[in-house]
């Protein structure tokens, strides 16, 4: 009883705002710190200082983990970003005395990637980014096939021309690549030219193409967005159009009711004339 | 009878999801291994299994045809993809001996282009591509007048300063779809600028015109597309329309309804006129 | 009588389909003339070829434009583009002699406009293009005033660090006019940057400013295009309105038709129990 | 009496448009000197003509400041803008006879910074892009994170490689804002990916990250001003929904009506049977 309500006072500090703050701030914090560090003249100077902080940073990451840990048990790893944490903080514990260069900087690399997961709206956008994934797939395979067709023509008629811009697949779809941003693409292109005329055939289309495919995925995502606009006019009209379907019901009723009164009107007339010849009848 | 029989077995065999997977696997491992060969380390490594290979797919590629030609008959020609598909195959089959690179390289080529003819997502775009055509036909046009009359101009006071970039009217045309694509075009035009001050107006002006073609090119791609999203909303609109009209015309008989109950009420009236003095001269 | 029928007639000889594409068809070759002389080895081997076609080009446009102002008298030089045109044939006759290879080059390049002059629809874009100067004026003259700072501030800053990009407000301009299209920026900015840091600020928020403008512009257009598109649905929508406000009215009677039938009920009833009163009296 | 008499006239001598537009001339003016001061040789050769400007500029910018003062009292320093040209002002008569060259730069900046000010539609678009900031924040602070990991990853990984580009956090983030831009980035990207070939993630992600925030951007603003488009066409629907309710509660008495014209009708037919039962009876 008395652990229940330990551990219920526990998880409220973990989810507490105060809590929450506190490890964005240290997050923020060694982030600035990990940036001081790539200048190599602060670094050299404050580099115990630095070390210091980097050990008290990893010691609050770690609590963090361990009580994120108590409190959720085994939910906690059925997170992803939790399950980063978890690495993050393991791999720098694990590797902390470590003499390889290449170690130490995957670690720093790692530190920073963990303002992502502290951050909840930066989460979330990186999910979304994945969500979105599957809704421009027909334009991305379209976009992979287009690169890899140029990619092989490309390495294979100017490979020798070329080397270092068209040498084999790989260099091929870099070279593409940087083509499709616009970046010194005549540089690349020019010399080419001078040997093989057909080439301006070769980069003029693909240019197209890599317009044509960037448009679709701008216009695609505008569409995608103000697809949502006219959805509560659609609603509002939707309304409109059952309340005029029952209006017209009703109102087809009033040919009927017409027809009713107009009985009516013969019946009253009827009985006039029959009231009249009666008189009539009576008078004579 | 039999033969029919057996034709149509076949055409149920050619149009299955197993021959059609079996076939797009085929063009996919087709098209890695001529991704493959474009590595000259690679290449040379395993040439003789790449001949191999290439035998392989084009005995299955030249089986898809000929299945493809039995069951179809002379529809088959029809399709301008399956007369592509069948031209790949005749010109790797005649020319398979040939001792010429370029022709190879050709042939390399047509059977990496075979993947779009395969692929029915991609034969729908690229057929779409070519619909759209007309539809961008007159930016298209002022496009290239645009370009053709700058590129005149270019050929005409440019050609002595830059005899590279605007040589003739060719050199300048590429110079100019450079220019377009804002690709390095301040180191074209600063060595100009030196000598011919005006040169200013004509970069300027016609930076000023491509950015204007593309503006409507993406303004138009996205007008195009939102265009189509609030046809449900006018189709809805359209049917309420219908709707209110037959409501109106109902409701518009409302006013000669009550013309008629107010002729009936006169008629009641009348009558009860006529009786009370009926009643009076009786009493009287 | 007989001169204003001949004339009529000419008239109509002038606005023909077969006149029109005539002249159109001439331009186009024009044209081509024009281009092909472009090419040095071209134009040394064929040069008495092409001045015998400029002649003969010469020759039908001065009759063009003869007849036009025959047909037209005085509104024919009301128009901007026939006015262009008349100017194009004089001058080409006045200094068809001359030795100068400048002026021969512009009267090359005129008679090149002429293409812009000849087909309607691009006449049309260029008006087009013309008007929409107004609307896209608070842009302009707010980008007008962004350059003109950003120009002065460089060349106050930046002329001797960097002579070439910055040298006065001319060379500024032409500079930031390059960044704007984010041509080579960084090559530019770097050497600054060495000697004053805070170039930065000035090359950053510049380019931020410039992307927002054309982002104006762009979503601008957008926004003009796409207000079109909803125009049939507002017009459907104010007939609805329209309808529904007239069957309002309508409807509104319903009540007092159902007070008068009540009325009318209530005189029946009221006849009845009188009826009924009688007939009771009548029986005792 | 007087003086509040004097100091009304006042007002509305600055609030004049003869006096708002004679400043907007003088700050014109002024621009234009300042842009002429920045040419060498046209400032060396009228320099002192040039001083004798800016002194009478000088001292009607300071006559517009004191008239500002005395008509809107302390009011005038609450506006930001006013508070701007106030200190412009001051500093240019402070520091008028400073000898230190960047004061007298940072003075004539200043002044053509006033530009801003005097510019009523100018001062509203800097005031909406400050109040634009916020709406525009989240995706500003993706970018700013997205921006700060790369230039951590890259000085942590590239700063050997490449010390110009990736030297410490401060290069990189220059470096990085440059890929953003596309310039030249594959001239960055090719000799670190000779030694480095995982940089080709690291470049690929980070054009994909910046294309998708720039896109979102645009995207953004696209549909924040369209959503304004429909606004009319939603409040005409919520009319006629608001009306179509009306006719529907009026219609639903149809049915009502009818119901009571049908009791009507069979109090009549009633009636008649009784009196047609009379009629027998009277006969028999």
């Amino acid at each position: 009883m008395v652990s229940e309500h330990q551990s219920s006072g526990l998880k409220m500090f973990v989810q507490s705002k105060l809590f929450t703050n506190f490890i964005l701030l240290c997050v923020f914090l060694n982030a600035i710190v990990i940036g001081l560090q790539t200048y190599p003249s602060i670094n050299s100077a404050y580099e115990s200082l630095f070390e210091k902080f980097d050990l008290i940073f990893l010691g609050i990451f770690t609590l963090e983990v361990i009580l994120k840990v108590i409190v959720h048990r085994r939910k906690y790893f059925k997170d992803g970003w939790n399950l980063f944490d978890f690495i993050v903080v393991a791999a720098s514990i694990a590797f902390m005395q470590s003499q390889f260069v290449s170690v130490l900087r995957i670690l720093r690399v790692l530190r920073i990637l963990k303002t992502i997961s502290s951050i909840h709206s930066l989460r979330r956008i990186i999910t979304s980014l994945f969500m979105a994934i599957p809704t421009i797939g027909s334009i991305s395979l379209l976009m992979i096939i287009v690169f890899y067709i140029y990619g092989v023509v490309g390495a294979t008629f100017f490979a020798e021309l070329s080397p270092v811009y068209f040498g084999d697949l790989s260099a091929s779809l870099i070279t593409l690549f940087q083509i499709a941003t616009f970046d010194d693409w005549a540089n690349i292109y020019r010399p080419i030219a001078e040997n093989s005329p057909l080439s301006l055939v070769y980069f003029v289309t693909f240019i197209f193409l890599a317009v044509f495919v960037m448009l679709n995925l701008v216009v695609g995502e505008i569409v995608n967005n103000a697809a949502n606009i006219p959805a509560d006019v659609e609603e509002d009209i939707a309304g409109i159009e059952k309340d005029v379907h029952d209006i017209k019901e009703d109102t087809s009723e009033i040919q009927q009711l017409r027809d009713e009164v107009r009985e009516l009107k013969y019946l009253l007339l009827e009985e006039r004339n029959e009231r009249n010849e009666r008189k009539y009848k009576s008078v004579n």
